[in-house]
């Protein structure tokens, strides 16, 4: 039985909808057991499921504003902190919030702790491209700065990640840079590029531009902290603003740019859904001793289950305990 | 009378599309004398303007794939670098090319040359946001390493330009950085964001994430070369996928689909003109002794119009003057 603790108190549509992805999640799986940490009467409005399913009640919970380090350090009994205690005394085996993105981000790393060896984990999301298949791109922003060292990490642990979890046989890594020759970038991009084209483990495809992250060039793409989180919010604003722009056009242009709309309805749908990476899960705090599973902040309960069932292929590849093991120091080499 | 160099063979659409771009804007500004580089049997095929323009014929030209700073070094005939020439010996004020980027950068800074003070010339180029006003950002790329002295400077290039070509009285400077808040990001963050405050000729408006980019939250945005560089590829590509995304799915969706998007087709336009932002201009490569800008290689003959008007605009208003003058150590202060 895989036990999956579940902050039930984060993000902006809590507790409803992350009671309500859970109750999809307990229907649909039969090996999951559901944690659910937060106020027990809130949860009861919602609560369906009846079997492998528990409420550890608290009234404390982190908000969207609180400082991270410091929420994480003063609310001892909020839901969020509950759930990576749980998961760091063993009672759980992983933990999923919605809420505040750097709390969770403190709670990985000074709660249920680093796996020995990976020096700084990263935050790791599946992207969309054009063709659906989407890519996996690490670090999103846990760190504001990396060496080649710990991008070099990244290519290994994205690189699991997209085996395990994804299926794919041979993922193909990039490196996220300012053009796509060898020789491109600053000295952390050259540094890197040579430690991922000497590291036989891995099917390294070179540098990749911003531009063609969305046509398939590559499973995962490595980047810095800063860089990869100035890309992901460069995606999503404009992505909003395209669709918000398309939107506000439709409005205006009357009758029959509406009759338009409606005709072109299942496009319009179909667009959109391209662009909602949701079903792929949220992002995860990789290289932790256990998975730590951040959902957007908007989710809703489809956004929810899918977390769940990510982090259920998480724990059933134990992706993460190959990872111990690949970071461990091989004394007998 | 502005004399401006402009090379005739660079870019997809070379010459036709530049030559048109010149008889447009010398039809329509009179105060404004055109020298054109390349081969002038071509030129002439679309040259329509008889006065205030001149052919400098020249077999050579550099192609997109060469390499940059070699190209410039041993073609020295090509039709960009005889432009950059024009202006480094006076006999032209400003020059424009839609070709080889890294080539003009180069032919920008060993033949034009640096302004005194300015230590790293950036990119700069007017980008899109949903309310039409756009904003100004630098360095989008010329450079893979910036330090926070550079980005100051960027802060004063970018109002300097706001100022004069824009016409905006007290432009907002923003700090592209991983959060909002005053203490966030890399040291080079937190170290440009304290000389940024504690200028007072600048009005810096705080830290900006580039999720907000195209939400008009300040006219001018700081990034260093690296991160410009991510940023500007990720907005590109996102736009081309969705409105690539939107356009096949429309083709699938039949009759319907089809018929929708005729009705819509004014909607449609109007997002896809409110994401091109040619009639901005071109890239600047600003902190150079003149003008040296940059039309995208795609440009077409409006967009060419565009950026000579822009040109035009920077040599009316001697906004390159200023800056020599801002950036000319003040001996009796």
């Amino acid at each position: 039985m895989k036990k999956i603790a579940v902050d039930a108190m984060g993000g902006d549509n809590a507790p409803q909808a992350i009671v309500e992805g859970v109750n999809q999640a307990l229907a649909a799986f039969k090996d999951i057991e559901i944690q659910l940490y937060g106020d027990e009467a809130k949860i009861k409005d919602y609560l369906t499921a009846t079997e492998r399913v528990s409420i550890i009640h608290t009234d404390e919970k982190i908000n969207s504003d609180d400082e991270p380090a410091k929420a994480i350090r003063r609310k001892k009994k909020a839901s969020m902190v509950l759930g990576a205690q749980a998961v760091k005394e063993g009672s759980a085996d992983a933990v999923i919030s919605a809420g505040n993105t750097g709390a969770l981000l403190a709670a990985g790393l000074f709660v249920v702790g680093r796996i020995k060896g990976v020096d700084r984990p990263g935050l790791m999301s599946t992207m969309p491209t054009a063709d659906g298949k989407g890519f996996d791109m690490l670090d999103l922003g846990a760190n504001a700065e990396n060496t080649a060292a710990h991008l070099h990490q990244y290519a290994i642990l994205g690189s699991f990640y997209a085996k395990n979890v994804r299926g794919l046989a041979n993922p193909r890594v990039g490196l996220l840079n300012n053009g796509t020759e060898d020789t491109k970038g600053d000295p952390l991009r050259k540094e890197t590029y040579a430690l991922l084209a000497a590291d036989s483990s891995l099917n390294f495809v070179g540098n990749v531009e911003a531009r063609e992250l969305m046509n398939n060039v590559a499973d995962v793409i490595v980047a810095d902290g800063f860089t990869g989180n100035a890309v992901l919010k460069t995606m999503e604003g404009t992505a909003l603003t395209i669709m918000g722009t398309l939107k506000s056009s439709i409005k205006k242009g009357g009758l029959k740019a509406k009759l338009g709309a409606l005709l072109l309805k299942d496009s319009l749908y179909s667009l959109r859904d391209s662009m909602d990476y949701s079903s792929a899960g949220g992002a995860v705090l990789f290289g932790l001793k256990a998975p730590v599973v951040k959902c957007h902040g908007s989710s809703d309960a489809k956004a929810v289950f899918h977390t769940i069932k990510q982090v259920r292929t998480m724990l059933e590849t134990n992706v993460v305990g190959q990872l111990v093991e690949e970071f461990t120091p091989k004394d007998s080499e």
